[in-house]
C-alpha cells in the first residue's frame, strides 16, 4: 500500500523539514515534495536534522506551485489547527489516516498537506483539499511543523500497526515456569516461612499462606525467576540458621 | 484526574527540554522533572523553544538523582526504543496511557521516564520502573527526544479525548437544507437540463436524473450551497438563453 505523500507549502526553516523527513522514515513514509521553500533547495540544515533520513531529504522533489505539487494525486487532506468557516469534513488524525487507507487500497494517490511555520495553509490552499485534518489538543494548541507531521505519520502507521499492545520482553532462557516447578517454589517457601515461624499464628496461617501465592501470581514469573527466588529463600533460610547458630554461641 | 509527571533523566539540549515542554502543553501536562540537566537550570534555549509553553519550563523542577525525581510517584513507566533483555512489561505508548489513566482514576500519581538523548535510560534506571513504553516505528526508529514526549503525551490526551473523528465545520448560517429545499434544487436543476436538451435521450432520462442526485447527495450540501446552486444555474441558464440569442442575432 502507497503512503501517503508529504506537501509542505512554503516552509521557511530548513530544520523544520528535516524534523518532517525524519518523522516520515519513523512511520514509513517517503514521499516529500516542497512548494517554494523559501530558503531555497537543497538545504544544509534540512539535511543536519533528518540525521538517519537523509534519503527522504535527498529525494524530495521541489515544486513551484501547490496546484504543481498535489496534480498526480487523488486525494489532499489539509491540516490546519483553525476553525476556517468553511464547511469542509473535519478529521481528527486517526479517522484520516483510516480514511487514507482505505483510499490508498484503492490505489488512490493520496498526500497530506502542511502550511508553513508562520500562518499556516491559508484559505485557498484549504480550498483545493478534500478534507481538514485537526490534531486535538489541550488549550495550548500551537503544534510545531516537524511535530505535526509526526503525529500524523505515526497515525497512519498505527491504522496498520499489528504490535500487541502490552507483550512481556524475554529471552529464549527466560521460559514460563511449569505448573510443578511453581509449586515446588510455594512448597519451598511456605516451608520455610513455617519452620522461621513466620506463619503464626497458625489459624490464620492459610489465609496469609493464599495472599503470599497471590503476590507470586502477579508477578508472572520466568523459569529462571523461580529458580533465583528459591536461591534467596535457601540464601536467607541459612543466615536465619546462622545467626540462631551465633546467638546460642553467645 | 492528575496527568503524568514526565522525568527527563540527564537531558543534553535545552531545545529539546522546551520541545518536551511545549508537548506537554500541547496535551494537557504540567509537571516536568529533570535530573541533573548537562548544562544546567534554568536554560535560556529551553524558554525560547518552549514558546507558548513557559509556565511548564519556569516550573520544571531539577533533581540530583532519578530516585529523588521519582520518590512521590506511584507508578513509573520507562521509554526506550531498544529491546533490553529485561523481563518486563513492554506497552504500546496507547496500551501506557489507558493503564496511566486507570492509574491516576484510583489516585496514584503516575509519571514516564525518558532517557537522554544520546544514549537513552541505562538499565539501571530502566530496574526502577514498573514497565517499558516502546514507541512502535517502520525500521527507521531512532525518535527524537521531544518526539517521544509529544507522541506519550498525545497518547495520554487520546485516550480520553471525546472529539468526533470527524465532524462537518460549519457556522450557524450553514444550517442543513431541509428535504424540501433539496428536493426543490433537483427540480430547477433537472427542469433546466431538460430544457437544454442535456437530458437525452429520453429513454435514458430516468438514470441520468438518479446518478446526478446521487452527485448532490453525496456532497451533503449546507441550505447557503443550495441556494448558491440555484443562483448558479439561472446564471448558467441565462448564458445559454444568451447565447441562443446571440445566435439568432447573426
Amino acid at each position: 500500500m502507497l503512503a501517503p505523500s508529504i506537501i509542505l507549502s512554503h516552509p521557511q526553516l530548513g530544520e523544520n523539514i528535516g524534523a518532517a523527513a525524519r518523522a516520515m522514515a519513523n512511520f514509513g513514509l517517503a514521499d516529500l515534495r516542497l512548494v517554494n521553500p523559501r530558503h531555497g533547495w537543497p538545504d544544509a540544515k534540512a539535511m543536519a536534522m533528518a540525521a538517519g533520513a537523509a534519503n527522504v531529504v535527498e529525494e524530495a522533489r521541489v515544486f513551484a506551485t501547490l496546484r504543481e505539487a498535489v496534480a498526480d494525486l487523488n486525494v489532499v487532506y489539509a491540516t490546519t489547527a483553525r476553525e476556517r468557516g468553511i464547511t469542509k469534513d473535519v478529521l481528527t488524525p486517526a479517522e484520516a489516516a483510516r480514511r487514507l487507507r482505505m483510499a490508498s487500497a484503492r490505489r488512490e494517490k493520496v498526500g497530506i498537506l502542511f502550511g508553513n511555520e508562520r500562518a499556516g495553509l491559508d484559505n485557498d490552499e484549504i480550498s483545493l483539499s478534500d478534507c481538514v485534518i485537526t490534531i486535538p489538543t489541550a488549550h495550548f494548541a500551537s503544534i510545531n511543523l516537524g511535530q505535526a507531521v509526526l503525529l500524523t505519520a505515526y497515525e497512519w502507521f498505527r491504522a496498520a500497526d499489528v504490535t500487541p499492545p502490552a507483550r512481556l520482553e524475554h529471552g529464549p532462557i527466560h521460559r514460563k515456569p511449569t505448573r510443578a516447578e511453581l509449586l515446588d517454589l510455594f512448597d519451598h517457601l511456605e516451608r520455610e516461612l513455617k519452620e522461621s515461624g513466620f506463619l503464626f499464628p497458625p489459624e490464620k496461617r492459610e489465609t496469609m499462606v493464599r495472599a503470599i501465592r497471590a503476590t507470586i501470581h502477579r508477578a508472572r514469573l520466568t523459569y529462571q525467576e523461580v529458580q533465583t527466588l528459591r536461591g534467596m529463600i535457601v540464601a536467607l533460610a541459612k543466615g536465619k540458621h546462622r545467626r540462631r547458630k551465633h546467638a546460642q554461641d553467645l
